[in-house]
């Protein structure tokens, strides 16, 4: 019989933490922690996701400040907003939530945030702090999947671990921290990707699988080996009529068949996802504590 | 019959190339590339490092600067230092000698060279932009060997590599290069460490061997397929009767029996070695150049 990896619950636990020590901060007279978000446009998911990250700091006591800009905004524009945040003191963390227009350089907005505020952990100082091994704010996804692991004290020393998919954001950083020299690490890792070959004779003789290509319920059972871990980070939407929201989130795990198979799966939603905003929440507190860089 | 990377040969054809364009430059009455490399005490194998490097720049027509310090030194006048250099406009890149005495903090050492100067490509922001794919020095080993591959024309498109080793200047990089959705990348990449339990079957099925442990002859026949490129980083110095300086060097493979198993194999020494210095050198011309960041 699998475990539930419950991804809602332990997002629950944490926020709960992270409430307390917010609560902690002010009753000692302490500054508030402070997260920054710019958005530009009116992109549906986008508004969405924003929206999820104000109400889970508003349930942690995190202040939040949205600010907006017309998708016709110019880069210079933009790129003196992040300035001013920058040099703001009462604001800890900045996130700039992607995709942005096409007549803004993503890579050159990302760069131009304070590394010591980029709490999403997109800045090449964040991501090359990561790598090495030093204290770095890590992003959101791999960050949370890291915490499932922690909590469920799944054994990584030693493993094979196969991660689908090499994105900035999940399958690289994936990769590394689980390759690391640490407790929560020690793992042979193997990236697949679009060019490998011969993905499920790897999976096959995998450990664990983090899943993290983007493609609905690519990862069947005949492609896991009983008793494997598998941590799906898939979110493709597809419509359905028996949701009120007229769509139902797909993970990369076919997961009635795969999950028999299992010693721990992930299901979509309820896993990965609500850890991404926690580790949005932990950032923050993190930069307001100065805990990162000091 | 395998083919030998004849490092040596491609070094000293490059090391020809940054002095044509060297040369270029000074006609064209443009500033001097301008290395400084700074040296704490008086490490024997750091005095010769540092002398090679020297010796290298002086062939192709880089300005060298060398800064000495006693190993007494302290980590402020040495902060000082590099920061004098960070503000000199006539030195292009600078490079802090490795290991330094015990009472200074390395990290902090490398977090304080200015990026657009770290030849080394050892700086967060550098190892964070390789990471992500964008412009970046990449340090001297994985770039000498990418360059090595490049040469031979080795298809990495869809091979399986394994990279024997997780160190922050070798391993760790080598893997992400070569699994970039790039031209040169794209391989489906393992990377063993002290804790994998099975690095005999992994290494028997992979087409691209990076061997970067440590351990002299550490990669035997037995673990090698047929038509495997091996490509050894090991360098570890033992004593010999048969040098005149009395010792020699040892790769991470067993050469012997080894190469007629490859494809393409590089010897110790006169492989990836020679190639390092050249990935300085080549660095060096790039920061005077700006084309890395602009």
């Amino acid at each position: 019989m699998y475990q539930l990896i419950d991804g809602k619950k332990i997002a629950g636990q944490i926020k709960e933490q992270i409430a307390g020590e917010v609560k902690k901060i002010k009753q000692q007279g302490g500054k508030i922690p402070h997260l920054a978000v710019i958005l530009v446009g009116k992109d549906g998911a986008s508004e969405t996701y924003v929206a999820h990250k104000e109400k889970a700091c508003h349930q942690v006591g995190i202040h939040f400040t949205l600010i907006r800009f017309e998708d016709n905004v110019s880069q210079n524009e933009l790129l003196n907003k992040i300035n001013e945040i920058n040099n703001n003191e009462n604001i800890d963390g900045m996130i700039v939530q992607l995709p942005l227009p096409k007549q803004i350089d993503e890579q050159k907005v990302i760069e131009s945030i304070d590394p010591e505020k980029d709490v999403d952990g997109f800045h090449p100082v964040n991501v090359g702090r990561m790598v090495i091994g030093i204290p770095a704010y890590i992003s959101a996804t791999p960050a949370g999947i890291m915490e499932l692991i922690k909590h469920y004290n799944i054994d990584t020393q030693g493993k094979s671990c196969v991660v689908i998919g090499r994105s900035n954001i999940v399958g690289k950083p994936m990769s590394i921290l689980m390759m690391q020299k640490k407790a929560l690490g020690n793992a042979t890792v193997t990236v697949c990707h679009s060019r490998t070959k011969n993905i499920k004779e790897l999976t096959l003789k995998a450990d664990i699988i983090i899943a993290a290509l983007g493609q609905a319920q690519f990862l069947t059972a005949d492609m896991v080996k009983e008793g494997a871990v598998v941590i799906d980070v898939g979110t493709t939407r597809v419509k359905s009529d028996k949701t009120k929201s007229g769509w139902k989130l797909l993970g990369d795990v076919k997961f009635d068949e795969v999950a028999p198979k299992c010693s721990y799966i992930t299901p979509v939603p309820g896993g990965v996802g609500p850890m991404t905003i926690v580790s949005l929440l932990k950032n923050t507190l993190l930069a307001a504590q100065k805990k990162i860089y000091n």
